[in-house]
């Protein structure tokens, strides 16, 4: 391939987002000729052997990255993780089934607005702290679950106001339902409370128009069977997401993606670097409040994969974004409705490039203070 | 890039199919570092003005290249042509609106099985040739269209069967609604007549996991805003198809494609390939008739992108395309319902590649004979 060194940026976007290297240049390597078909991956059947092969070693690697038990179906969906805001309820929420809803960013409003949309007054918003700016999670005591109801949502990271749930809402024998969409396979984590998972893959798997999803069999047996085929889960689930023509390069990058992620350690060592990258971005803002204010105000609540602060000015965020471009780092743009720097740092993002990005930050605390 | 040449086989699959190499040379050539941005497309924000580009230079080259009046608007979506059979009814048929269905061959059907699901008896089917196994399609005098339908749904090419409506049914002023996913762009053709079109990219245009679809302006202003976010036509329109993260590296590579083909001159230079193409394949098929026996009956129905046909027993099936793969020629083997061979031959199937194709044939026909 290539004989010079590729030129390559440090990627922050919120997602879509960097991948590991090594998964995009197996990619490249094979994209006109796949492992001597004489094909690109994108123009097999999707019935073909070769094909089924990537499809099934990606569900099998969700599988066995994150531990999951055998009562569990692991699907692969296309429409991004606001589609599944309609299908989750649409699957759900009939015969009079009820479902509690917890706010705490613009994702999570969506998916209770798309359930509002759906099942009307069944979808109930139990706790939310819209009011201040969602600058940090309901604490246990503010989550009232209600008994009659058939799953608890929640948004596991909120990519824009950069909170995230270390530990999980307790709902006991409810089935938690959680859009990881941009922390899923962050870390290792114990499934079983979960009814559904669902995780679009342009943050921490992929390219975008894949969802992954998880879904329990008690729950799958609860789904609809009355709706148009392509929003049943259960249609998906007993066709091991093959009912119709899936979107199979994006699959076979993030079956790249995860063969990378098991290569390096797995799940616990992926952990590890992101722990460790925590520490050295939110060890720099902290030792700058004078100029860099972070967003959450409660410091477990703080995200570990979108890290969102705030300089004095409008002058020197725009100095902040520049100088980072120059010195080859992009993406750190604030989301626009909050302003200021968003860092993501999903797995693709090395310790190393996050020390970049902390040296570059010292140096600029120097230069302004 | 690669020094060494490239092996690459002769593809007849019927979806996910053969692209242009050129088109996916650009992607390999820019797979690690699109455009100098130091990421590649799939690593880069939605909301980026690098994709943005891309984004809006694949609608354009739609729009262009089939000549498409400004009354309509383009869209790009996802969940395969799968979830248009049911997103159509939903949109259209709310209050008590009603659509005629010709059922000419599997996908024709299943069109109208999920349009019963959503909208009952709403939707009729008007004319089928089931009966006939799809062996040819309805002819004028057997379609009979309600005064009262909101469209008249049709497949304009039968992947499975092999039929192909050359001319399409005339509707008067009631809108067509078409699914072209194995036919679409395979020559220009009048867009007025219909108030939708859609398309699954993996045959003529791109990888799995896209639909392009047309949508006329009063169609569009007829679609429901009951739905949720993600089925309603009108909101991913406002939103020039970036309501939700779109599937950004398909688009790309439709992009590429596209951009391919007005390179070579446009439609009107592929349908002139694809004319040559039939009349070199059906024409051997025609000078064969014991070894070669076609599955459409009307010679004018038979399409030129599916070609189906039999060979006198399983062993000389078999023969057949173990023979053809042993001389570089890939996925003839007929649909499983219907057996035999089928040549798919889409756009990016050259006409050399058909010569290729019939040069084997008439060796196999006189070494069979």
């Amino acid at each position: 391939m290539a004989t010079t060194k590729v030129h390559r940026v440090i990627n922050f976007y919120a997602g879509p987002a960097g991948l590991p290297l090594p998964a995009l240049e197996r990619a490249q390597e094979e994209l006109l000729d796949f492992e001597h078909t004489g094909m690109s991956v994108m123009e097999i059947s999707h019935r073909a052997k070769e094909y089924d092969a990537v499809h099934n070693e990606a569900i099998a690697l969700v599988k066995e990255l994150l531990h999951v038990p055998d009562n569990f179906k692991i699907l692969l969906l296309q429409g991004g993780g606001n589609l599944q805001f309609a299908m989750l309820p649409m699957n759900i929420l009939h015969s009079g089934r009820k479902a509690d809803y917890i706010v705490t960013g613009s994702w999570a409003k969506k998916a209770f607005k798309e359930a509002k949309i759906v099942a009307g007054d069944a979808a109930r918003c139990i706790a939310t702290t819209e009011a201040e700016k969602f600058c940090r999670l309901p604490r246990r005591d503010e989550i009232k679950i209600n008994s009659d109801s058939a799953y608890v949502h929640f948004c596991s990271n909120n990519t824009i106001y950069g909170t995230q749930w270390k530990t999980f809402p307790a709902a006991g024998s409810i089935p938690l339902a959680a859009d990881m969409s941009s922390d899923f396979m962050w870390r290792p984590f114990d499934v079983k409370p979960f009814g559904f998972v669902y995780a679009g893959a342009q943050k921490n798997l992929g390219p975008s128009g894949l969802v992954v999803a998880i879904i329990r069999d008690d729950f799958l047996a609860a789904c609809s069977d009355k709706l148009p085929s392509m929003l049943q889960y259960k249609i998906h689930a007993d066709k091991n997401s093959l009912f119709n023509t899936p979107p199979c390069f994006s699959i076979y990058i993030l079956r790249n993606v995860l063969a990378y992620n098991k290569s390096i350690g797995g799940l616990e060592a992926i952990q590890r670097s992101n722990l460790k990258k925590g520490e050295l971005l939110y060890g720099c803002i902290d030792k700058y409040p004078q100029l860099y204010k972070g967003h959450v105000t409660v410091k477990e609540d703080r995200s570990l994969m979108n890290v969102d602060f705030f300089l004095p000015s409008d002058e020197l965020t725009d100095a902040f974004i520049k100088e980072a471009k120059s010195n080859g780092m992009v993406g750190l743009k604030g989301y626009r409705d909050l302003g200021g720097i968003r860092v993501s740092m999903y797995n693709a993002v090395t310790v190393n490039n996050v020390e970049t990005l902390v040296d570059f930050m010292e140096h600029f605390a120097k230069k302004h203070a």
